[in-house]
């Protein structure tokens, strides 16, 4: 993918939520949701898929492999920081993509020179060792400035220089600590395109976080100066205050075109649906007032302000609702739906199952049918998002739970499978998920700790489903597990031993590269 | 307040969480809350507080009120539609403020003047009549030209000169729909500041909206083309995506001092402490990655990148967690702790008790030391926040409860004090939230529908106590409920009576002018 491929008014998409995304603490996912995460923002149109790191870890490695091999219209992307052994690594992941890409990069402002112990000199020849390397494994090479925005500016234009030089086909000049402005964002891209000799045969690429609240508009920005790639992350999902949102940059391309002549591939009525799985599997809620993709993004205080709505449809809406594949109704099925029925709902919301799939969900689907009268979009989701997350396969099973809480205490009788082996417990607590954990606790003791619990209703009503997530942590690894169901305490439970189950993977896993601990990676 | 009054340097930051904050849909606040925020917003040096628009109901007149009265250094400030009975019934209630404002505004662009079906001159007139009006009860006049970015600009110009001719000292130009970007907001001020003839004996007061993402960038290309008067939220709470956050314009002018050389008076190390309790009365969570005050903002992955951290603080830190008054450690008390110790730490975190305000604040802290060890500052807000949402006068209260739930079942009993007299349900129902809100529901009929129910663990371990907030709308009213309790069923229940408690509060309040059904008010 040069320049010459591409038209110039058109500007790349690359996702990021798999690898930048996925590295905030307590959003890791599993090795099956990378790879239906990566499906769906292969079929919304996203250009380039960074699907992770490989040298990380092992898990990395075969996540990106797997995504390479799955892939179906995008570049498929692994990182891979300034040495060979990562960028081999990394190749190993990528090279069974139809259109692969190595990523790799250096930090080069002053501090991270320190932290390398590089002096200006040795870093330019690693940059051309390190992207020579890559290029003679693959065509497409990006290279990554890491805080670029704090970098000497003359220095910048140098290691770029050196970059290009050595054969990067794409230069991304991250803001990787969220420090810039829109100005200083657009500045830096045109003294690069100005004074760098070969700028005009790369493509450049913008990767910026939120800390102060700017990503979007120094993403855009960059675009004016002559950007052609934007680095981003479904609901913004990332480090600290995260990257910039992909639904954001998409959407503000698309309301003002009139002022940004920009196009991209993306199919925007994919992402409500993109953002909605990315906050089940990451654990991350997306707030309601979250541009774009929060719950009241569309929403108009009843009474007055509806009636300016109402008069004329453009008074207060720039958007609507259906350009992000929100429908007007999404009343979906009932009890008496049957297996056809289901299959087809669950395709238009982007599931698409085989045979024995199906079977189990059905059986899910009447059960939840039984006791909740209409089941929406949302209840589909959470059903699907708990089927994929709990099995029974699982080391860890709950076979039966009952729970007493109110003013006079809380109590906790559990049964749980353990390798298929049934165990009781009965224990008191302070609250009823905590008597319930304790339970579990009991019976397989382990020394992890609770993090974060939360709760959500997937629809509105008394009777909606809960959708819990905890996220657990265990010597520097950090899980999260969900489960839904329309009691609250029991979808706890489930998520809970769900952590459980998935933090003795991990634990089974390879252990990071050691030599990982020692250099800082954040683009 | 007029220019020659203020630094050519310094920019004003006008709250508006109590007016447009508190419009979102669901964000609802009582009295008490009003007060409470508008006190810390006072404390925390803004200058200018939008306290609410007293025409609206009796209510928000009554909040407007009280708030002047308990005004310190802020300038309080009330917003008026374009006509004389608004107005007059702001300034009786701004009036009370030792620095009162009348803020009045009219909807500019095509589509708002076919709303009001005045044309372009007609329009003039009524902008020349009203703020005349407003100017001859207050020195203060602030005049919005609501939808001002998709205003003709050559009308723009005209308008903002009649305002600047009839006496407004503040003009603000609103981004109503959140559609700008920073060039396009910039570029309007300057042809503003440039063309209108009195323009420079004025503030000029940027307003945006997040829709695309963008509204912090969009206020501070505003600031740099001249505003200086900024419009914000704190945690940008306001309809669709919310309004410019306090925090994120506020922390960017800090942090990047030296490409916006800007004061403003804000004390940002009372930002998390406020936006922790914007979050908990409107019952709009902030997500993790929300720039400044999310939970993760200043988290770093274990590990890998710690390492950069703790090599040089700046490597990956652009502000520090104690900028904005979060604390190295908070764990705050335990079981032996004492009245004096509990009204000490209240104080540190910005509430200061009466003596009976304190023992009852004491009786609950002593009721959750004895079921969870350690007590963190985040319990004691929690708490503070559950005893100011319930208490023994409520019409409904909740006497005592029982619920059993679990993999065969749930069924819920219930005693409920209705205006002081005991009475009994016990109910079955599909999860054990729903089975206890039927038990009310069998006791305590009502029309409400459950609009939203959310859970948030207080802080971390399996012990912690869960805040749960219900919102609840009843033909058109939208109210809000919240509690806190190690118990989350109990806490559910105790939130769902509070949220009937102040639907009842507003039932038997004034219906809104019925006038306010046919104009639109949005900024």
């Amino acid at each position: 993918m040069t320049t010459t491929t591409i038209a110039k008014d058109r500007v790349l998409i690359f996702d990021t939520t798999l690898r930048d995304g996925e590295q905030s603490p307590g959003a890791t996912m599993t090795h099956d949701e990378k790879l239906e995460i990566a499906t769906l923002l292969d079929e919304m149109g996203v250009d380039i898929i960074e699907a992770g790191f490989p040298i990380a870890s092992e898990g990395d490695f075969e996540a990106v492999s797997d995504i390479a091999k799955a892939s179906k219209n995008a570049v498929i992307c692994g990182l891979s920081r300034a040495n060979f052994k990562d960028i081999d690594r990394c190749w190993d992941a990528v090279k069974h993509a139809r259109q692969p890409r190595i990523h790799t990069f250096i930090g080069t402002s002053p501090s991270h020179r320190e932290i390398t112990k590089l002096d200006m000199d040795e870093m330019i020849q690693r940059i051309h060792d390190t992207v020579t390397h890559a290029r003679n494994l693959c065509d497409d090479v990006q290279w990554s400035a890491m805080d670029a925005i704090r970098t000497e500016r003359d220095y910048l234009c140098r290691v770029v220089e050196c970059a290009i030089k050595a054969g990067a086909g794409t230069i991304n000049i991250p803001d990787t600590v969220g420090y810039t402005l829109p100005d200083e964002s657009a500045a830096i891209i045109r003294m690069l395109v100005e004074k760098v000799p070969g700028a005009d045969g790369v493509i450049f690429a913008t990767h910026c976080h939120n800390d102060l609240g700017m990503a979007t508009a120094n993403s855009l920005a960059a675009v004016a100066a002559g950007v052609r790639q934007i680095e981003c992350t479904i609901n913004g999902l990332g480090e600290r205050a995260g990257n910039t949102a992909l639904e954001e940059v998409v959407m503000a391309l698309r309301v003002r075109r009139d002022l940004m002549p920009y196009q991209t591939n993306i199919d925007t009525t994919k992402i409500m649906n993109l953002s909605r799985r990315v906050s089940q599997v990451s654990g991350f809620p997306v707030q309601f007032n979250k541009a774009i993709v929060g719950k009241n993004a569309f929403l108009h205080e009843s009474g007055i302000h509806q009636d300016g709505v109402l008069k004329n449809v453009e008074t207060f809406e720039i958007m609507r609702p259906a350009d992000i594949g929100i429908t007007e109704t999404n009343i979906a099925m009932g009890k008496h739906s049957g297996r056809a029925a289901l299959r087809s709902k669950l395709s238009d919301l982007g599931f698409d199952l085989a045979d024995n799939q199906l079977n189990d969900v059905f059986v899910r689907f009447k059960a939840l049918a039984d006791r909740k009268k209409e089941i929406y979009d949302e209840d589909l989701v959470a059903l699907m998002a708990d089927s994929a997350a709990n099995t029974d396969t699982d080391f860890l099973q709950v076979k039966w739970l009952r729970v007493i809480c109110g003013s006079e205490g809380q109590s906790a009788e559990l049964k749980l499978l353990v390798d298929g082996v049934e165990h009781h417990a009965d224990t008191s607590g302070d609250g009823p998920v905590d008597a319930a954990f304790r339970a579990v606790d009991q019976i397989y003791p382990h020394k992890a700790r609770l993090q974060l619990y939360q709760v959500h209703a997937v629809t509105e009503g008394t009777d909606a489903q809960a959708t819990v997530s905890v996220r657990m942590e265990e010597e520097g690894r950090i899980v999260t597990g969900s489960a839904a169901d329309t009691d609250t305490i029991l979808a706890s439970v489930k998520a809970y031993v769900g952590a459980l189950n998935r933090l003795r993977v991990r634990r089974e896993k390879t252990a990071p590269d050691a030599d990982m601990k020692k250099v800082s990676f954040k683009l």
